[in-house]
């Protein structure tokens, strides 16, 4: 029966039939799947739909990676910067990196695909001015400039795979390092061909292939001390290779050199404002991705079987938000939900028939010990996943783990199986409609546009940073609000304008990174088309420094909008009075103690008198608000995420948006409830985002009210 | 008797004369001063030695100016910014501004002395786009970019002289307004010098023609509130004419354009990274003045008395640190004492043979009532410049305003009896002598140079900032400790790199300023001579965000060298690990509680493991110092001004010039205590800068000590 039974994955392990079994019954699961060093047994394999087995693509034959060393993967990498004291100056090259991880490719010639490059001047030092000795690991340079720094872009071959060092290190295992083997060259791509069909003879009683994930994993790079010393979850830095590199100069009719991925040492991370080249690079590999794993995927269909993706890990070059996606053919995408933003990056991704969250905690040690009570992790973790799945379902949820541990915790067991009921029960009542939405669609302008749907501000899988967390937050709030949310890159404003749907774009962002947009705020198209789209009656909301690049007097280009200005150094000599203080305001309706701006930007001062302050701390704004044409914007220091600053948010999107009246459209009057309507299946659902009982009116479009109180975590369906 | 009289000026008043006598004879005033509304009885003269009287150059004399009104003063003002919402924009040019103060001069040609500029393009408008009403005072422009914004660069007269209209509004006084005319005219030139042989004429008593100022008042403008709008006590933005402009272009070689003095709305600000057609201004100018005010203070000369110039109001192009100043041959500078800063701002003026302070607070009715006690501001400034003047003397004190009103509160009569007497023994037993200072000087280095020698980081006179007080606390600080200070350009650096003498370099500043150096820290003789310096063993300290200039990888370009670097947005990939913590070190050794840094540079962390973090906040690096070859570094993330910071920086300066085996030469335990020591007159003094009673040990270079107790506020002198 429905209400009791599906959507739910478990994990298996070996000699645990029984108590799975029950726990199975239990949860409702319909899936089984194996996980590192766990196998599913017959016995469960037949109490389950579905059975699902991991593949790796690109790792996991030792024996063909050993035979196959010139087919390893590689990585560019940046040696520490070295002062030249004399004209000679050594650089230990692999100073600071990992030796069981990478070590310099030398049978491609260095002189060619290095690069030694004076950082003083950005000069690239000549060849004959450098020589290498792979014996020491040095490049010495002559003819150095004293007092000049020196760096070298050296071409590695990763001796491990990334993720399998991770795993290895941080649960001490005491396996063989895996090699990544590169599919780009013809013996591995066939091999790999081979292989997969070889597996999957092997495995008839399998349903999915639950492949983790393609061919390249994200950029991750660890340090001497085997710690993290580089991380992009979103990086393409081990997708390169002279052979690619040859065959995007005969795509793509220019040729890159190693600072193209080096990129002075920031590695194209997605803050950057992206070069021409690695978007370039970008699609150039996202099409031969795309390619070789449509072909895979065809194998694992041609066996009858589903082919399902892990979104993450070795996900380089597949892109679900990019264009070359759909053509890969996948069934379904699985992902670990860590919070609203990654279930929404999960449950948006187009061209699949379903997706599936693995929710936290893992049954791991570090979680399921005495000292702990995995419980916590869990409530926190379905609080912050429900609110975006009421907005946009994922079709399935499990966990991962050892269920062993799990089982030693009766009270979990407990509450999960109340979590996969109340997620069956979503999907009885909305029966695949979609939840109501505000009538304008929020857009979230960006150098990347659509292709980061959910992944601006996001360095690492759900991981908190001091420098991004004030803009997340935006991202999480609205991954469970009532809102269409579009992610709209500079470009798109460029070529095709500002859709007649959007009701607010929001900019948000550090100034010079790829998030606030840096030199496109000097494009007159750009900035044109925004006071023209907020003239006619548009809303636009500034975050931290938006519309950011000093030029011709403004550091906000849009001040004239936004109604403020930041001081940036150099013009303290105007005086700022910042003295239209407005202390009640649509916005601010329910807020009742002081605002959390998290990292704040700092030193945000009123533009003339045309602004309304909301919020003053310090003498600095932290909410403005203005009025430009028919159109209206607000600005805000920061947002890190909270129930105050998701309702200031949804708030500060229906006032910008000249829409406050269809703000009680399914809306809540306490701020730790929210509510979700599915008019076509005629359901909505009120719940409570927190450990305390509350008590909330909820607005129906029609003027009526209910008032309802729900427990901790509570919620509750009612008929329209 | 030389400790009972002399060294103090005293403000006449009419009608007070016995009162008067008595204030002179307790505070051993030897000279008397008219100020405004005030002049000096022929009783009072007899009792003083000297009489000082003020003078004005360009205003005073209402019907020459209205005579002449087409040679009163200008200013270049820019428009509030319009933006274009159809083809056609209408600019109000004086929206904003204060009618009293400005109005545009339509005498010269608009469409040649104006500009109008597309400030987002940056493209200046062809005239025959424009064109302006007078009656409307409005700028339209036709084929308008639309959704562009507009600015109009206005060439204005000035109805008002700033100083004038300062006073004026913030005392209510009912006078007509004084208007400034512009010597640069050859009749006003001529005008006022027979005015002076007259006034001198009509002035045999006077001894010391006290100059407030010379021409060119510093850029004051009021808003259309009759409130202060821009304010630059450095600035030039008076010094403009159309005349000016062309005999610049005669003697430079090139055409000035309005743009050159609005500087897209920063009006060069000393700020901002100076320009060469603003260098060059300064230049011209600088010279104009210096030529034009010998010329007076030779009459002055003539005439057998002294002239004295009032550092501050109309010294734009004065120049006190600049190379023409010598030529004007000054007898005295007299200042207004705000703090250890602008105390050291004027003892230091060389060329003249005494400066003279003028202390805080003057006696008006804003602190002198009923709800006030003066001497608590007495007190505090009194301490404050006591350290200052310790190190580098002013001859001469006085105070100014209303001795009536002073006279309401006879503790305050004792207490400033008590400084005078003060001040008096100081030159007692120094001397003329200098005070003991470290065997190194210390140079700060920015964009200005010598030519800002005590000046950077100030918008206006010993005026708070929130920008600035954490950078200007190295100065206070600076300003009473025994280190010779010099202040160095990055141009000083290229031209005669570093000198021998000096010990450590200071770069302090946000990122982009002239004080941090921007674009000089991409000029690899800059950074190659610091390098050189360091490594040699000279010491570096960075306050804030040194060295800052984003190039190859680099926001700090000295990152090497500092240890240290700063997360702009782009490098959160990067993992960092500030684990390096030290918490003892020979800097830190008198800290006993939380270090105020002020406003606090965020997110700086350590490059690799070679540098040493002694103080980390919130992730932040705050304090880490770095050894560099032979030499040190030391990085701060601010520094306001107290005590206990002044001791910070005292230890960070020792340690970075390698000599910590120096401190202790004339040094006291207690930081709240301070010693200098005049070992060629054989004595040195103890001082205690709190309001606390204070137990202090002083150690002496020859490694004996003595241990004393000082009264609040309290000093003693001792023989060496």
């Amino acid at each position: 029966m429905e209400m009791k039974k599906g959507r739910v994955t478990l994990p298996a392990e070996e000699g645990m039939d029984k108590e799975i079994i029950d726990v199975v019954d239990r949860w409702g699961a319909d899936a089984v799947r194996d996980s590192d060093g766990t196998k599913v047994s017959d016995a469960l394999k037949i109490r389950a739909d579905k059975v699902y087995s991991k593949y790796f693509f690109t790792r996991g034959d030792q024996e063909f990676a050993k035979a196959n060393s010139d087919e390893l993967q590689h990585m560019y990498i940046m040696s520490k910067p070295v002062t030249a004291t004399t004209d000679t100056v050594e650089i230990p090259i692999m100073d600071g990196y990992f030796d069981q991880q990478l070590i310099p490719d030398t049978d491609h010639d260095p002189k060619k695909w290095w690069e030694v490059i004076n950082r003083t001047t950005g000069e690239v030092v000549p060849t004959e001015q450098w020589r290498y000795s792979e014996s020491s690991q040095i490049v010495q340079v002559n003819q150095a400039k004293q007092w000049h720094r020196y760096t070298v872009n050296v071409l590695t071959y990763q001796l491990w795979d990334p993720v399998h060092m991770y795993n290895h290190i941080t649960n001490n295992w005491d396996t063989e390092h895996q090699m990544p083997y590169d599919p780009r060259y013809p013996k591995t791509r066939s091999y790999i061909i081979e292989r997969l069909k070889k597996w999957l003879d092997e495995h008839p009683d399998t349903d999915v292939v639950r492949i983790t994930t393609f061919f390249y994993n994200f950029t991750l790079i660890f340090n001497d001390a085997r710690k993290e010393k580089y991380v992009d979850w979103f990086g393409y830095g081990a997708t390169v290779s002279p052979l690619a590199i040859e065959q995007f100069e005969q795509e793509k009719g220019y040729q890159l050199r190693s600072e193209d991925f080096v990129d002075q040492g920031y590695y194209n991370s997605p803050f950057r404002m992206p070069s021409q080249a690695f978007l370039d690079w970008m699609d150039f590999q996202t099409k031969f991705v795309s390619e070789l794993a449509k072909e895979c995927v065809d194998i694992i269909h041609n066996y009858g079987k589903e082919a399902m993706m892990f979104l993450g890990d070795h996900w380089a070059g597949t892109e679900p938000y990019g264009k070359y996606f759909k053509n890969i053919g996948l069934d379904a995408i699985v992902g670990s939900v860590g919070d609203g933003v990654t279930l929404r990056m999960i449950s948006d991704v187009p061209h699949v028939k379903y997706t599936e969250g693995r929710f936290l905690p893992y049954f791991f040690p570090d979680t399921f010990n005495d000292q702990n009570d995995p419980i916590e992790e869990a409530n926190q973790n379905w609080l912050q996943a429900r609110r975006a799945i009421l907005r946009k379902p994922i079709q399935r949820m499990g966990y991962g783990g050892y269920i062993s541990l799990a089982l030693k915790f009766p009270t979990f067991i407990d509450r999960v199986e109340e979590i996969t009921n109340e997620f069956r029960e979503l999907h009885h009542h909305i029966k695949g409609t979609s939840a109501y939405v505000a009538p304008f669609k929020v857009a979230i302008l960006n150098s990347w546009g659509k292709q980061r749907t959910w992944m601006s501000h996001h360095v690492h899988h759900a991981i908190w940073y001091k420098q991004c967390y004030s803009y997340y937050g935006i991202l999480e709030a609205l991954s469970g609000l009532p809102f269409e949310v579009e992610f709209i890159s500079f470009e798109d404003i460029k070529n095709d304008g500002i859709s007649d749907d959007i009701g607010v774009i929001i900019n948000a962002g550090d100034a010079g990174t790829s998030w606030s947009g840096d030199y496109y705020w000097k494009d007159e198209v750009v900035t044109s088309a925004i006071r023209s789209f907020v003239y006619r009656g548009g809303g636009f909301i500034g975050v931290g420094e938006p519309t950011a690049y000093e030029y011709q007097g403004s550091f906000f280009q849009l001040s004239d909008l936004l109604g403020v200005q930041k001081e940036v150094g150099y013009s303290l000599s105007m005086d700022k009075y910042n003295d239209t203080l407005v202390d009640q305001h649509f916005i601010l309706e329910d807020q009742t103690g002081p605002i959390d701006y998290g990292e704040s930007v700092r030193y945000v001062y009123q533009v003339d008198d045309h602004s309304d302050i909301l919020s003053l701390e310090d003498d600095d704004v932290k909410i403005a608000t203005n009025q430009f044409g028919k159109g209206r914007s607000v600005y805000l220091a920061g947002l890190p995420y909270s129930p105050e600053n998701t309702r200031l948010l949804q708030r500060a999107l229906y006032w910008a948006a000249s829409q406050e009246n269809r703000l009680t459209d399914w809306y809540t009057t306490n701020i730790y409830t929210e509510c979700a309507a599915y008019v076509e299946a005629g359901y909505y659902v009120v719940i409570n985002n927190s450990y305390e009982r509350q008590t909330t009116t909820v607005y129906k479009p029609d003027g009526t009210t209910i008032e309802l109180t729900l427990e901790s975590m509570g919620y509750k369906w009612f008929e329209i």
